[in-house]
């Protein structure tokens, strides 16, 4: 299984492009409220780790775009939590058409942990390796 | 007359709604567009600023849409320095559409000064005080 | 009194500057929102326009900012509908700050109505006017 | 070798996030930058397409970041045509950061052809395919 939130996105009026559709770029910001409102929920948010010492920025992103959605339309976003043994946060993202259930797109993101002074980490925060715990994820834990 | 700099903004694909016009709010960004490009070329832009530690939020902003923009168009932005006594910085904006010279949209914006700890300031910082007098504007400064 | 929604906007993480405040210019979207939601409350939406073969386009927008949003912030835009004798609809924002109640920001937005030819009308559409009527707004329906 | 075309793209100020690096959705925008430069300079542009009867949506898009850029900064994007014998439009990114000449981000875009009713083509549309043999492109133009 794993751990998953599914959040609604309204489509905004300006999110839409000349075609009628959502503009493509637009996904990689439903994917962002996805997995906000996974951190949200879950206690591993982005101020979750500022306030603790950490950065977390984006260094991979990809969408497939199966079906288009228009202005007036709710995405609703799947955001699953993908363990991994690197030191990364790795999200899973499926996005549907809240009327008509059909998968509009699937996409995937990683992060990396950097301290304050912008230096990558090579193992897991603790904060976040007792989350992983607390939740059953035992991958990458052992060192 | 008054200090000014057109710059030339390209519409892009994203600006576009799907009236097939540029969303009225992209013109926010093609006014910072054009006040980045004034303040680069007179030397009072956002960085200036922030290396002499002070901030200049915006405290107001308008726009009046004329005519519309569309994909393929440029926008050529005009941006004047419009001089006050009060401890702001204003500019106004005419925004030309390149190939026709017609007016797109006129508008205005109004900063103020913060010190780093966000903290609103009275008087013009010297620095600012300095480069009006070297640009032969004296208002505000007898203080 | 008058017609009025209030509309809860959570701030983005990509919503937010260098400076660690919203910026500007999303301000503008936010206003968006606000009178989606009035519009969809009310039944006056964009769609509602267009399906009747009027175009809503905004010809004026102006904001004044009071205080700063932050990433993590809850807004809430008041949007209230601003009778006018002229052919047009305008609308009244103020952004509030969830958590403290404070006013962030104050606004408005004028709006007029085109054919599909993109010809402007210089009366309300009968729809429109029996919508003022029903919300016992008798302005400008006297013609 | 291939088609490249070498696009500049100045980092607006509104593109940097509260970490002082651009937004990573941002580079999508950039990647749609260099296509289009691309597009108008080899005579395929949205609008080359769009005025023969044809869209050609987005169906895939990717991006790994190498190093953050910020505010000031500008980026050079890279836009290289990817031949495929499948009826889609490939092109492949790298975005350069101007002054340093080090490599930001890599990526790529897929988009397929569609008519005016929205109706996937299986094959190139002729104009394309005429484009590709003039450019020394032969790959999947047997058919």
């Amino acid at each position: 299984m794993g751990l998953m939130t599914r959040t609604p996105v309204r489509v905004r009026f300006s999110d839409v492009d000349s075609m009628g559709i959502v503009w493509h770029g637009q996904y990689i910001r439903y994917f962002e409220d996805g997995r906000e409102d996974f951190g949200n929920t879950h206690g591993i948010n982005y101020l979750d780790f500022h306030s603790r010492g950490y950065l977390i920025p984006i260094v991979k992103v990809g969408c497939d775009y199966k079906r288009p959605l228009r202005y007036g339309d709710t995405a609703i976003v799947e955001t699953r939590f993908a363990d991994t043994e690197s030191a990364k946060i790795s999200y899973e993202y499926t996005i549907y058409n809240e009327k008509t259930g059909e998968v509009v797109a699937t996409g995937s993101s990683t992060q990396v942990f950097l301290n304050l002074n912008h230096e990558l980490l090579l193992a897991f925060p603790l904060f976040f390796a007792e989350w992983k715990k607390k939740n059953g994820l035992m991958t990458g834990l052992t060192t």
